[in-house]
């Protein structure tokens, strides 16, 4: 294991900033800055086309260190533009029907809602939302009890939100999804990065994910993951194009085998190439141990924090991620972000918009988001601390 | 205006590779280039967010030129990640009924036409293609009767095909959907930074272009024109996220009012940023010298051409523009493309795959495509013809 030195000489931004804003977009290590940097010159030198002919064995490394990440075949995997992208590249795949019930949480990502809410509209899909447990996160038995009696054309699960450091129970409740043969969605943004994501044990049938949070890679990147099952089945993009299918006569056209029926033939490779960087920097550490390196920042965060006058930590659920959330009523939320800000301290302040179910029920307007990664430092949460209780 | 010299000093391709693949993607100039790697590195010194609010008004900057090079306001444009991404998201916002008729092209972009089939496939809509006239390009008059008599849900055209010079006449069939009411989509990615664009001339509910082709912008960028008639008339992406509309409560949401309805929250700034600044690039030489320029070249090369022995001009139409296509028998399309890529020029050999209706009435199975830009040589074209020649 390389030593937290090393790791942060790698990372240019620590020199200049206490970079708590990972579930925004981390800091990317050198070589993934480099990797980017030099493929646009390539590209100016030679060629866009030519330069990415010249990577292509690269470019393909991509699809094979994801394939390692998420535990299944270069052949399930995908690039996408965003987290979001991969998400609307998936749902559009599902041919709904007025009626059909699209199962979800109080804590999915606010676009996948609004995503939702379109497909009701256009569609007349019914959005069914199940429980939230006592403890916090969705109620597993209501969530089997919904599946059983609703039989949802989708299950959709964001694995951890943006605005808390809830971990959802996606493998439980994948496995309840495969009891009932229900298409399974699950939305890895936040997670991916910071906690070991095996698709095979989620069970899921789809997961889809950003690059530029907690696996350290370029903004305008993400990726999905689509299993056997829903190739097999035929699902497809509504709208695909000449990589995602072969044109094969004026009006047939043949879907691709492979999880790339969900790209398009326009990528930027210099994008492509620092994320396969990103994911390989990521496995070389191993996510077994950022993830408890993440934990343990995050729970120091969280302890430091809650020791200060009025300040309410908002995260619940049994066993909290790298993200912290926390909300204090003396506090002017523009005033904090400047404060912090000035001290070069990145944060996040949660506005109303990302979590309409989630803050009104914690009696909260917004919330004051804190996100370390490996490469922070106890000294860097101390002295947050530090800026917030002056 | 500035010297050739000038304009190729600030090519450094330039000096590397004799680059006749523009219809790709063109070299960018160095400070397209610079404004991408800049901000790359900003980011990774201060924060992907951090770095994005910093150049916020740059960013502003890119709906500026956008809107300047198409003649409408940054009310009415967005970024895309790709031309096809951006066309995919405008199709998704016709609400498309079983028996709609979409109405196109024999020469619409091969990703446009598998995208028309999966929604033949999906919604039940009767694609229809206005026929070829006897000189290339579409017959304006059948366009004309099959917009009387179909009334078409979308008329679709691109207007520079991918697989010839073909310019077809999207003003006049643009006036032809306005006085029967029909929405009309443009298809204008190998035409813009080669030709002057304007949304008023055209008179289309949409364009959608490219920013990596004759704008010489980034690979992974792309945009959109959505006039105020369909934004007043509330079409919007069928999978909206928290840019393309806000998440007001746990069951509506309230669409952005302007062209930002297309877009996604995540976007790469830096490619943002660089596609601002090549949209400048274009405007300061003047979207009508470059046309001129351009055209003055890809004639020569297609008059050098046609006299080579064997060699076939594949360009129909009355004007064509800055794409050459030729074929020739008695060569080997796999070995011309390396025999050219030896001698260092950059060409492309276009596949079956992406003319199934052109290449087929043209007789032939494949074309060499040569594409000059305004930063090429009168030398470099007579050197392709010698290695052609050879």
């Amino acid at each position: 294991m390389p030593s937290l030195d090393s790791l942060r000489a790698d990372t240019p931004g620590c020199a200049h900033r206490i970079h708590l804003n990972n579930a925004g977009a981390a800091l990317p290590p050198a070589p993934v800055l480099r990797a980017m940097q030099d493929h646009l010159k390539l590209e100016a030198e030679i060629g866009g086309y030519e330069a990415a002919d010249r990577v292509a064995s690269d470019l393909e490394g991509f699809y094979t260190a994801l394939a390692r990440l998420l535990n299944t075949r270069t052949h399930n995997v995908a690039f996408a533009t965003s987290a979001t992208d991969a998400y609307a590249r998936v749902l559009s795949a599902i041919p709904f029907q007025a009626g059909d019930v699209i199962l979800t949480t109080d804590n999915d990502y606010v676009s996948n809602q609004i995503a939702f809410l379109s497909l009701q509209k256009r569609c007349g899909i019914r959005l069914v939302r199940a429980h939230e447990s006592a403890a916090g996160g969705v109620e597993v038995e209501d969530f089997e009890k919904k599946v059983r009696e609703l039989r949802p054309r989708l299950a959709a699960v964001t694995h951890v939100p943006t605005n808390s450091g809830l971990v959802q129970p996606v493998g439980a409740l994948g496995k309840i999804c495969r009891e009932h043969g229900v298409l399974y969605l699950v939305d890895a943004c936040q997670s991916a990065g910071q906690l070991p994501l095996d698709v095979e044990k989620i069970g899921c049938d789809f997961l889809t994910a950003t690059m530029r949070k907690f696996l350290r890679g370029p903004r305008g990147a993400g990726f999905l993951y689509a299993s056997d099952r829903t190739l097999d089945a035929g699902l497809e993009m509504l709208l695909p194009d000449m990589r995602s299918a072969d044109w094969t006569g004026p009006d047939t056209y043949v879907t691709n085998p492979s999880a790339k029926r969900f790209e398009y033939w326009e990528m930027p490779p210099a994008l492509v190439l620092g994320s396969k960087i990103a994911v390989e920097y990521a496995l070389n550490l191993g996510l077994d141990w950022i993830e408890t390196r993440v934990r343990l920042l995050a729970g120091l965060t969280r302890q430091l924090l809650q020791e200060l006058p009025g300040v309410q930590v908002l995260d619940r659920g049994p066993d909290p991620c790298g993200i912290v959330t926390v909300h204090a009523p003396h506090w002017d939320p523009k005033r904090l972000f400047e404060t912090l800000s000035a001290q070069r301290i990145n944060c996040r302040v949660s506005p109303p918009l990302v979590a309409q179910i989630d803050f009104p029920r914690k009696g909260v307007a917004w919330a004051l988001r804190v996100s370390p990664h490996y490469y922070n430092t106890e000294e860097e949460v101390a002295r947050l601390v530090e800026v917030l209780k002056a």
